[in-house]
């Protein structure tokens, strides 16, 4: 059964999940880079982000590790593709990541205005989504052949997902920083109430890491 | 130098310090027990709490014995000291902790309503503050006797000190469970802003510890 996952997906103690104020220099918002210290210095992410070698094992890489096994296919926020809101003034925007971008599989894009699907190298094609989070997550499925769903974000996306009890894990890291402001993961979600519960706890020196689940 | 602390104060993965619908037989809040695991395993607070000699040593009470060393008095909320709301009816309501309460020093109940002071066994006096946090925090100083403060909470007394830059040090602890809904700590307060920063991270199999300082 072809899962919906949030993987990785790292919050500040006080609960955000990515500063105020994202533009083209602040992709994450002001201070969110801050959050993903402990994601950055993994041997997973050096690879799958940078193409390096480099980087680390341990617990911190074994949670970033996972979040890339039996993916098919991915799922995004409109702001998480880029920094321009409201209709596509034209075509130029083709993400953050250059030309070959990180995910290398099909990565359907919710929106409100229509665009056409975006094929860039390396296997990964941008298709957006106008008809809300259910009709995304099911041609991500049917994308995925069987394989899991990954929900990247940002915040407002995974609520979307959480209020309809579509997501079936998600891997939420802790960093030890304070955002102040920001975008609450939590905000507006009773996620008790929706029937989720903490089924694994257990920190690095860099973040704590915990695993929600749908009972 | 006496300073104002927080200690042992937990909170929930989503942020919540109590559950909702605190009373008589849910002092904090619904669901508001499951986060203090951690605390009530402790050899601390096994001995302050019900005056017993097991529990275990650790990590988790190391945080927990940190939170009665050089403390001096306390300052609580209303409904910290109990359930009653508006004008006390009479005197008759005592506190949750019958007539040996497990503070032993001046503890300043902040409170709309005055009244009285409450002289109970053991060394513990109730003194009821209505002039506001800054007034209770500048008497449990001055009963302090050059010793620590330490805020017990709830939320909304923890909001009032932080939003005037009071409390020199918080060590939260964050459990791995969902409450849902209740009041959050960080809502409404931008620790950032008001220039905290986290200055200790590490973390049990129970809880995440954190220390977040005045800089």
């Amino acid at each position: 059964m072809s899962r919906l996952r949030v993987e990785s997906f790292t919050i500040s103690l006080d609960g955000f999940g990515a500063g105020p104020d994202q533009d083209l220099s602040n992709p994450l918002g002001v201070g969110g880079t801050a959050l993903h210290g402990w994601a950055v210095s993994t041997r997973t992410f050096q690879k799958h982000l940078f193409g390096a070698d480099g980087g680390q094992a341990g617990l911190d890489d074994d949670f970033a590790a996972r979040g890339f096994r039996t993916v098919g296919a991915w799922s995004l926020g409109r702001n998480m593709f880029g920094p321009v809101r409201g209709p596509w003034p034209d075509e130029s925007w083709r993400g953050w990541w250059g030309e070959n971008p990180v995910y290398h599989m099909p990565v359907f894009v919710l929106t409100h205005h229509p665009r056409a699907p975006l094929v860039m190298e390396g296997g990964t094609t941008f298709h957006f989504v106008t008809e809300g989070a259910a009709a995304a997550l099911e041609r991500a499925r049917a994308a995925a052949g069987g394989r899991d769903v990954r929900v990247g974000g940002g915040v407002n996306v995974i609520q979307q997902y959480l209020r309809q009890r579509l997501i079936d894990e998600m891997h939420i890291a802790i960093s030890p920083v304070l955002l102040g402001s920001g975008e609450r993961l939590f905000d507006g979600v009773d996620l008790r109430a929706l029937g989720y519960a903490c089924t694994q706890h257990v920190a690095s020196a860099q973040a704590t890491h915990v695993v929600l689940s749908r009972q």
